[in-house]
């Protein structure tokens, strides 16, 4: 009994559990997807754009991004990771992998790969469905993301991006309306929302000033939540996390 | 026989056979989700933004297209969906849809819900992971968009956007590098690639102008294919369907 308690308080089984409630049975699987542990240094990329034949992850603790490299040169960040997210899952079921991840803090992550899952969905369907649903969440976020732009000012798309930050953490115990650590650097913030780290910083000061929330010292701090989430007019629907729909 | 030999040649079964070797097994199972089988007139919505309870579909044979509609009532296009794709796939996973899809022409569906899916999951798991895979692939394709943005030039997001959906159609044995029958008017391509109608007028002409593309009586001709590849910088790796990656 003691390791199902254990992974009912991973972030993964946490996540999990606002689409599916999970059987004993499904905990003792999800349980068993996390067998190969592993640790990667901060800065260094765990999953390389274009190579092929690349694992996927579970993120048990720290933080990650995926980015993509363009034509360019420049580097747009797509997403960060926390725990209880994949990492790279696109990367294991695509041959060649379209994203990078790196490692923003160090971070402890499983090893996972397609017949690791195939075993996992073959004893319970509804870990897939589950899985399924993870992915639908995360192909949401994009899809808002991508309608956001040109929609939403500065100021208001960092609102935004920190409040759906906060939920995502609250949803595995990282978070609360009163703010949560964040080892976001201004440099990170400026490649995922399209800024300069100058802008960034002067978006930063506004937000503070405006007295809605404070970022300081790896600690962001929600100073009026219900004002926050008018200015930035965000509405969690798309993250989907009010409660199991599966019983 | 007759009904294996059916859903092979369906366009969810060339889609999936894409990424999993399916056996006669997983195209029954298949074949078991198109068991109700809807018409929808063209412009008549199926799935509706913020409405939840809603079925999921997979096309079968006309198009359809997938959107949000904005705060300040814009509405912009995420994707178009062609035969083999499923419809509203996040809907019936999310409690609430994040999106409305319209089909663009008449078209024919099976309506599949989450207990039919996980149904055909507990029957076999391969079928889960190219499930997976197939919603993978559309997160792919989104984040390419994502990316895309400000990164390319009217000219190049159209023949890009363009090149996109005839290897998706080949995909499903209805394009090749000749070209395709396509039903998307001006008003949609606009809609789906930010630009004013007036604007995807001029860019047409200009591609056609240059002999690469002519777009013209609902069919694209792909006029120069090589030279168009190259002007849009498609590179279809995101697309994955170079064959099974599951024997």
């Amino acid at each position: 009994m003691g390791i199902v308690h254990n992974i009912k308080n991973m972030p993964l089984a946490r996540k999990l559990g606002a689409f599916v409630a999970l059987s004993e049975i499904e905990h003792t699987v999800l349980e068993g997807l996390h067998k190969r542990r592993r640790t990667f240094c901060a800065g260094r990329d765990l999953v390389h754009q274009g190579q092929s034949g690349q694992a996927a992850y579970i993120l048990v603790s720290g933080w990650a991004c995926s980015y993509k490299i363009l034509m360019n040169g420049h580097r747009q960040i797509v997403d960060f990771q926390i725990p209880g997210d994949f990492l790279g899952l696109r990367s294991v079921l695509l041959k060649l992998s379209d994203h990078s991840v790196e490692p923003i803090s160090d971070i402890e992550v499983t090893e996972v790969n397609v017949s690791d899952l195939l075993e996992a969905f073959a004893e319970t369907p509804r870990l897939a469905a589950a899985v399924l649903w993870a992915v639908s969440r995360d192909e949401a976020m994009v899809v808002e993301h991508l309608v956001d732009i040109g929609r939403r000012n500065a100021a208001e798309r960092m609102a935004h991006f920190l409040l759906e930050l906060g939920a995502r953490l609250s949803l595995v115990g990282l978070g609360s309306k009163a703010g949560y650590a964040c080892p976001l650097s201004q440099y990170l913030l400026a490649d995922a929302l399209g800024l300069s780290s100058i802008h960034v910083n002067r978006v930063l000061r506004k937000l503070r000033e405006t007295g809605m929330l404070t970022f300081r010292e790896g600690y962001v701090a929600f100073d009026n939540y219900e004002q926050l989430i008018e200015f930035a007019e965000f509405d969690p629907v798309y993250l989907d996390q009010a409660g199991p729909l599966l019983p």
